[in-house]
Order: C-alpha cells, then sequence, then structure tokens
C-alpha cells in the first residue's frame, strides 16, 4: 500500500464509519466466499450487524467465524488527462475513502447487549428518532428472532486516496480539471485533496 | 428470499452492474475470507478487473479461484415512521438493487483479451474517451505488468428492494414521507417505487 494513502488517525477511521451506511462482509465456508452487503454500526472498535435467524451469513458464520469487512466512500472519477497530457489511458483512477478489516465475529447472546446495539443502529440510520427505545417490551418476541453479531477487528487498515502522491503540477492539474467539470462530487473530492495534501506536507 | 424483490430480466440486471462504480469481491485461502472493493466491467455475462500483479487478492486467486461478488445501488433510507403508526422501530430499512454472484476467477494471458477488457473498462468510467487506444504500442511494457482477471458466474441473483411487498396504504405513506424530505434521493426512490410497484402487478 502507497504509505502516503494510509490512514491511522482513529477519528477519521470512526468518521468513516460512523457516515457510510453500508459495508460489505466476506466469510466463507470449505473456502467457498461469500459476499454479503450490510448495513451496521461501529461502538467503540467493533462493528455490529444483525439478521434473521437462519440466513446465509449466520449459517456460514456458524461454521467458521472468520471474517473480513470492508466499507468505501468513493469521491470523483479522475480521468486519465486530469494529471498529464501524455494521453495515456494508465492515470485514470478513483479517489475514495476505504477501511478493511479482518476479524473474527461472535454472536451476542445477551438480551440488553442486542437492545443497545440495535438502539444504536437506529440512532446512526434514524438519528431523528420517532420509535419506542428498543429496551420497551413491545420487542421482546421480534428480539428473539433476530441474530446480532459483533465483529471483531483484529486488524484494520484505512486509505484515504486523493493524489497525496503526485507532484505539485499533476495535483493542481487535476483539480483546476474538476473545478471545470465542477459536479457536487468533485467540489467535495477538491476539498479532501487539499486537506490530505495539507496533512501528507505536516501543515 | 423475498420473492416480490428477485429480478432476473437481464436488461435491469446488466444496466445496474454498467452503471455502478464498483463491488466487492470476496475471495478465500485456507478459509481465511477476504473483502476487496475494485473497479469492474461486464462484457457479456462475466464480470472482469484488474490488478498489479503480486497483490494479496491476486495472490490468494492463485490458490483459490473460486469467488463472490456483490454490487449495492443505495437509495432512501426509510425511516420506521414512514410505513406505520405503530411507534416501532422494526419497519426502518432501506430500499436497494443489488446484484450478488458467485463463481470462478481466471486470469488472462491473452495480451489481445487484456487489451479489450481494458478498453471496455475506460469506456465505462470514461465514456468521453480522450486517450490512446489500448492496442497501441505504447502500452506493451505496463500490459504485462498488468493481472486481468474474469469471473465466471456459477449463479446469480439481482434484488430490488422498493416496497413492492407492502399493501397500498403503507406504500402510499411512504411515498408521502419520501416526497415530504424530498432529498434527490427521496424523489428517485419514488420513480423506483412506481415502477417495480407496476411490474409486481403486472402493469
Amino acid at each position: 500500500m502507497n504509505p502516503y494513502f494510509e490512514i491511522t488517525d482513529k477519528k477519521q477511521i470512526y468518521d468513516l464509519l460512523d457516515s457510510v451506511e453500508y459495508g460489505t462482509l466476506a466469510v466463507s465456508v470449505d473456502d467457498v466466499p461469500y459476499a454479503v452487503p450490510l448495513n451496521f454500526v461501529r461502538i467503540e472498535e467493533n462493528i455490529y450487524f444483525h439478521g434473521a435467524l437462519q440466513n446465509k451469513k449466520m449459517k456460514i458464520l456458524a461454521h467458521n467465524p472468520k471474517a473480513s469487512f470492508c466499507v468505501v466512500e468513493n469521491y470523483a472519477l479522475i480521468d486519465s488527462y486530469f494529471s498529464t497530457s501524455e494521453g495515456l489511458a494508465c492515470p485514470a483512477t478513483q479517489f475514495f475513502k476505504s477501511v478493511s478489516i479482518d476479524g473474527v465475529v461472535e454472536q451476542l447472546d445477551n438480551k440488553e447487549q442486542k437492545e443497545q446495539v440495535l438502539e444504536a443502529l437506529m440512532k446512526k440510520l434514524q438519528p431523528k428518532g420517532g420509535y419506542k427505545a428498543l429496551s420497551d417490551d413491545a420487542y421482546t418476541k421480534v428480539l428473539k428472532g433476530t441474530a446480532v453479531y459483533r465483529l471483531i477487528p483484529s486488524t484494520l487498515s484505512c486509505k484515504f486516496k486523493f493524489g497525496q502522491h503526485l507532484n505539485e503540477e499533476r495535483f493542481e492539474r487535476i483539480i483546476s480539471h474538476l473545478e471545470q467539470r465542477d459536479k457536487e462530487i468533485d467540489r467535495e473530492t477538491i476539498v479532501m485533496m487539499r486537506a490530505q495534501r495539507g496533512k501528507a506536507n505536516g501543515v
């Protein structure tokens, strides 16, 4: 991995995990992998998700608790001619933020823990509220039928790719192309490019 | 899987695969799964992606060519009170389109095939052009250092979740909440809800 892109600051990593709506979990049994997208919530350093009992990912996890999880926030597609005038396709890329986690998944069996996780998931995805607290008796039956899982990371890596490795000329050339194209994602990308560039330069 | 959500129409499946910028590949070796996001291109029923030789996914695929791949296009978050006035958290959900593919990955060794795939990938992500054709001699060296892969699906499933299973009252209640919130994604979600509802009803 290009060392320019590595993010180790916990606040930036957690901000990303707390803002993206879904991630993709990879599990496997007998070396047959399975990729499944899911909504999730981070609590401290762990990742939590839920699902109906007896679905495919639950069955696989019962055999093999090892898992890999990734989230992506995509930014602008960078056309090949944005950074150079050489006319080759190779510089075409996409800027992004991503987190990659490997670890082990365990199922929660404690009712209060399950309530807390589902409450946190609701707070993440429906911050305005407007529902009975998950500790309400009305949820007793549905909680029994819902499996809640905790992914405990053994390794976590985070990557922000915003042209930090480019020389000044290429970097500014990309910015001027993004300014010209001027979609919302282009403007957001410019903000991230300047912010990450500042950090890479120790500003 | 809820049969209301299943999409079998190839055009709708291919349109989704051709419009999303990335998918997530799950691979595994010795039952240690690995999830990796990647840009890709569909050609006929196969999925193609590329990468530098000797990166982690290439090494795993050399040991075990089985893979699972998913793409997601997220639509509106549906707050719990959008569909009912019961005040419970349970109806909270997110509408989405997704494709899930299981299959086997093989590496392309033919130069012309690699050129065609990379040309197709460029056309997908940079449709305006502005670069030398991939058959140009300028790419000879870089093509040698680039691994290109084909995922051949053994199974493919596609799911569009837009409230097709809800009764008329709940369905219209969601639409009126989306109309009130009126973000761009809410307007796009309403269009998809009406279109899929029409199909589910045989309209």
